[in-house]
């Protein structure tokens, strides 16, 4: 089953996405029923809707825009450098227990809306990754098997990351995480069982086929990763958990390249459909200065 | 206005305290409105129903199991090495510019709940700190008056840490941040305009006083994080900033002290009343082992 939300930001339904590119509108019965909706008795819930042949609206996809396919996630843990090749790229070591930072959940957008690069912001990069969406909760996990049941699907999720926000202002990866629209995820949810096997991941700038991995690389599996993560943090139906980007980012390429005004992101991954954001930099008004360009203020 | 939540854990509503200690349930009249109730029209309505004197339920505060006095909030930020004391006492030089980490929402627990020690771990630490809670989306402010504007109150927040998992397992401090009941919160929210000057912070672990500090030394004042954030991630109704701890946590001690089962954990900060918490550690199941004890597994 592959859920979607659909309807203008901020106000979207969810819905059921068939295989002829209709969406059947379940919240039309449903109302929204939030992050509810991706335990085992939400998407039970849903499966038996869309079964029952229910006179519900359908809408093309080609007419509908789409959010991203889950609510706002109550949290988001990003993994760093779960592939060697990337983790090659980035002149760092493989690290020996994954690495995971925290993401602001409001940084995520639909698969389809434009990307906003923050003003004078020139390090702007791109990070195709497979997302892992939660879908009970999950504490303490005592296997992978265990850790397989706690996920509710599938879904791409783009870890867009400003080097300099990330790497030149002291401290953690989070500023550099987290702008609003940095999160592109989408455009479907896969719920688990309906995804097997090696997936592709690709990432095109502007048509440049710049990132071109495969899940067969990751060095901690999404089993490993939900499994060690509820060793220290409480995961919850609807919790975000994006596994890391294969090689190919911006600042590994020779030599570095970054979003600009104009440039279309497209990222793929195989079973999980196609994002296309179109990316503009917010100018400031005249007048205005950057404070990133200037200290803080101290007491 | 001193604002609260009472009620069973998960199930609170919102209240006010007043001067005799009495809490007035605005919740029954104004059921739980989330973080709205956070904006300046959500304060301004809960400061008309109480002063309307309407026929309202009231509890003792004794009587009154009080949780976290803002709903779960979208995103809680913490901050780090804001004070040159604490920054001395880690080993690290004071930050030209705020240290922002990501913390797990689902950490928040009520001011006199039980702090839950994870299983095997012998580096529990506290943080006192001064926590802001936002009001008003917040998305690269201009100046230190604006980000007052967009403050909706003050609360303590104790940010535990588990030192081994903020510093021993790779990557970034979420790990040590982010187990349940990590954040005890509260035991109320004061409106912004109602605390004023310098204010003392306070721990005590079992009677014995281990931090002891003022904001006074704060590198960073409050409104300057808020609007340094915005610059980074916008903020939103209900998120918390959590602002730094002086001196005075366990690793800093000689020798270092740690929280252990049994321990009565107290933080205290002028104007914003006093937390206390039993620590107890959680005991795995017979049988089961400890995997952070062991590596994690690779693909």
């Amino acid at each position: 089953m592959r859920l979607v939300r659909h309807g203008e930001p901020g106000r979207e339904r969810p819905g059921v996405l068939l295989d002829d590119d209709t969406i059947v509108d379940v919240g039309a019965r449903l109302g929204d029923p939030g992050t509810a909706l991706l335990t085992a008795g939400g998407l039970a819930d849903v499966r038996a809707l869309v079964e029952s042949r229910a006179d519900l609206p359908r809408l093309e996809r080609s007419e509908a825009r789409l959010g991203p396919p889950i609510p706002r996630p109550p949290k988001v843990i990003g993994i760093g450098l779960n592939y060697a090749d990337h983790a090659r790229e980035s002149g760092m070591q493989t690290p020996p227990e994954p690495i995971a930072f925290g993401k602001a959940p409001n940084a995520l957008t639909g698969p389809t809306d434009v990307v906003w690069l923050p003003p004078d912001s020139d390090r702007c990069d791109w990070e195709v990754e497979l997302g892992v969406v939660i879908g009970q909760h999950a504490r303490r996990l005592p296997d992978e098997a265990a850790a397989y049941e706690a996920i509710a699907g599938w879904c791409i999720s783009n870890d867009l990351t400003e080097r300099a926000h990330q790497f030149e202002h002291g401290g953690q990866w989070i500023k550099g995480k987290s702008h609003e629209t940095f999160n592109p995820l989408g455009p479907w949810l896969v719920t688990k069982e309906e995804l097997r096997g090696d997936l592709r991941l690709t990432t095109r700038v502007s048509g440049d086929l710049v990132q071109d991995g495969t899940t067969a690389d990751m060095i901690f599996p999404p089993t490993e990763l939900v499994r060690y993560l509820s060793w220290f943090m409480t995961l919850e139906p609807g919790d975000l958990v994006s596994t890391g980007t294969p090689a190919g980012v911006g600042m590994g390429q020779n030599p570095p390249r970054f979003l600009r005004d104009g440039d279309v992101l497209e990222t793929a991954i195989t079973g999980l459909g196609e994002q296309r954001n179109l990316c503009h930099e917010i100018q400031l008004p005249a007048g205005e200065t950057n404070p990133l360009q200037q200290p803080a203020t101290t007491r």
